[in-house]
């Protein structure tokens, strides 16, 4: 059968267009700041430049990417661009896309170690590499009765702890029997949304999540913890977790883990730690005290493809035990049986997350990581922090504007004094300017601006120039 | 700041190297059929391989893709190779990979509408082309109260089916207070391990999934589903739950939706249909027959990354109401909000998944429909279709063989004559030949082997070869 009766691309095509869509990429970085950051279409907009129907018969690549060009470039908002402050960032590099590309090329099916042994393999092996670039405590490695694993975001991460957590405390009844009601989660009002979001869908129930109030950093307060947990048991209620978080998603606020830690173990409830953001920071020996306490930690999650360069979906999740997870994830119908699996030699990751297929994201970890090296990868996070903690400087020198919370790392928390409707707008026309994107939050009561340092090319240009924007919009009203 | 001081890949290096990921690519699938297609590793021999320090230092990208050919190829099972029968396909395309290449090099952040409203549109769009594409009822576009979403799997999208359906039971109690053991959930004997493991994840408890009962072509009993739920509401218990399957794992098998979704009307139980393998072939007319009964569903899945040539992942997952998925799913802290998500006209997709991010996984469907075209999928999927059916007729007409169930679509279900031990060890020789790879099953009480056709590139000649290596191999005991 030919490629061109199979409407098939020959190898040779794949090449020729592989080619112009690499082009394509390099291009767009080169003009990236060039474009308004946040994207200025409308709803509905992008939809309707699209036709109402599919085509009947195939079309040239050509066309494709002049409709990317033309349709969808406009309606996008560039996380990669380095005038990018908004949330927290999404920053993704050369190696990684390349990583990305090869694992889309390959196409192996990573749900247990016979369906590809070097995607399992490769994973494990980075994994532990990482709890040792971080400094880690050495109980993650799966070496020992902990292991890490890929998962696609923190959400999915906590999500696969607290159902962890919570057969612990069952002894796996949950599992099977369901939820009676009677388990208890904690987390602190600036705790990630997606812990409201995993409490929801194991079956807990949002109104058995506590939260647990924080002091003026923002930190949660251990007392508060010992305090609640000590009530619920009175209530013939089950603590089963707590999430303590290094780096708040609102204002990088860090939760004193040594402290939250010992309650956990006296209590003998789970401790899971979302350094989503942060952990990244650990990478760098004077940043590591964000992790002091860990050791008291059951899992453990952070974002690569947050701050360390490789490109969603990339977060590494940990446990101290992994028979605990398996057992709670585990499902063996006769089609997956194979004699890898049960010789108990190998790992299945399929039954450490939720869904059960995976790809080969190790891929662009270790391209990350051997490209940059530790040292490479070291110097960009302390640059980020530099930014950073200048950026704060100009902001208290400034004497319309104030810091709203403290700066540990890489995330700057300001106010303008003139109250929250004109920080909103001030927010709005920055935006609106195309020439940055930042977004807000609540600290207490009031509307604060959030200004992240972390993309990939961020440089120092970019920092000063959004300052010099955002002093001189505050000038015209 | 230059980019050799940064570490950074200049754009012109990763236009360099990424020519040369795409020509590896390219080059691979020429020689794809010269490798075993199950993998000869041994545990634990890729991690040997690898350097037990992550690098200090950055190191050349030759480096990285001389170690992808000589360490991590020997470890890859070829989901890619046209001689890959096993479990359901995951196949890809050029088209596809050159969409994740894309993507990846974007980096977007599709959570909310306003994080790049391209990301959504076009999803949505192409999402509504399929519903047309398959002859999908109306009620799944988005256009009417409906919607479809890009899952990560269809385990995903069968435990967001699966949480909505809870809360419409409950009315949204279940969210608040947790849930109470009373709910109950259906699936077949032939249902996908993903229902048991959603329902331990929703804290329903594995004792409140009911298996029922199969006819002799493995499709679930409607009649033992009305009586299972009846007996269970006159046990005070709540039925939320139907899992219908159009092509089941292990035969490929179609339970009878008109009369299940009969009953799940009736009963006020929430009907959802798995057809993550078999629903790409209602591209055909001639198949679209799998899908009579769909408009009694509330939600419906089928995966591209399984036999729409779109790579892993991709998973279609579409819901008649979406108000009840994105109430039960929703979360919406401050510094997420923003105005075009108050002012309601937009999709935020976040809320209709398990995780907050989301990557640009739209571009990959659209290359996949725009480059085959409508004509170009469905010629595929016939082919699959009469080359499963050739096979079917070879192993009727050798009386050593027989088939094990109905071939409806691309699954032939087999089985020697010579017993369980026989099928195993033929399984085993036959996938350490490295020729070919294809697994097994239990229906009933045997032991089956499965054929499944489904791979981009295979042909009528890698389907002779195969049935001849088993003809030739079942002649040796």
């Amino acid at each position: 059968m030919s490629a061109e009766r199979s409407f098939h691309m020959t190898p040779d095509e794949f090449r020729r267009y592989g080619y112009a869509v690499v082009d394509w990429i390099a291009d767009y970085y080169k003009r990236i700041e060039s474009f308004p950051v946040l994207s200025r279409v409308e709803p509905g907009q992008i939809r309707a430049a699209l036709p109402p129907q599919p085509p009947t018969y195939g079309e040239p690549f050509e066309a494709m990417l002049k409709d990317v060009e033309e349709l969808i470039l406009p309606g996008l908002t560039h996380w990669q661009s380095p005038n990018f402050f908004a949330f927290f960032p999404a920053n993704a590099s050369a190696p990684a896309i390349l990583g990305e590309l090869l694992s889309a090329g390959l196409g192996v099916q990573g749900m247990l170690w016979a369906t590809s042994p070097a995607c399992t393999e490769l994973e494990t092996h980075v994994l532990d590499w990482l709890v040792d670039m971080l400094a880690l405590p050495d109980k993650f490695k799966s070496t020992g009765s902990g292991g890490g694993v890929i998962q696609d975001s923190a959400s999915s991460a906590s999500l696969c702890a607290l159902l962890a957590a919570r057969e612990r405390a069952t002894g796996y009844r949950t599992n099977a029997h369901g939820c009676d009601g009677r388990l208890v989660a904690y987390a602190s009002s600036q705790t990630h949304s997606s812990i409201e979001k995993a409490v929801k869908i194991a079956g807990l129930g949002r109104e058995n999540l506590r939260i647990i109030e924080v002091d003026e950093k923002y930190a949660m307060r251990p007392e508060a913890l010992a305090r609640q947990i000590a009530e619920d048991k009175r209530a013939g209620l089950v603590p089963c977790f707590v999430c303590a978080t290094v780096g708040t998603t609102s204002s990088n606020a860090l939760d004193p883990l040594p402290e939250i830690g010992q309650i956990c173990q006296q209590e003998g409830v789970w401790l899971h730690v979302d350094a989503a953001m942060c952990g990244t920071a650990a990478l760098c020996p004077e940043f590591r005290y964000i992790h002091n306490g860990l050791e008291l930690a059951d899992s453990y999650c952070f974002n690569p493809h947050k701050w360390m360069f490789t490109n969603f979906d990339c977060d590494c999740f940990y446990v101290a035990d992994r028979a605990t997870l398996i057992n709670t994830l585990s499902v063996l119908p006769e089609y997956l049986r194979n004699k890898a699996t049960e010789s108990g030699a190998v790992i299945d990751y399929r039954d450490w997350q939720i869904p059960l297929g995976r790809r080969f994201r190790a891929l662009k970890l270790w391209f990350v990581i051997r490209h940059y090296g530790v040292e490479g990868l070291r110097y960009h996070i302390r640059r980020h922090v530099e930014l950073a903690h200048a950026f704060a400087s100009w902001v208290e020198a400034d004497d319309r504007f104030e810091l709203a919370a403290p700066v540990p790392l890489n995330l700057v928390c300001f106010r303008h004094k003139g109250g929250d409707e004109a920080n909103l707008k001030l927010m709005e026309r920055l935006n609106r300017s195309g020439e940055l994107y930042l977004t807000h939050t609540r600290l207490g009561e009031r509307i604060v601006l959030r200004f992240c340092v972390g993309q990939t090319n961020t440089e120092r240009r970019h920092v000063e120039r959004a300052w010099s924007m955002i002093q001189s919009m505050a000038d015209e009203w």
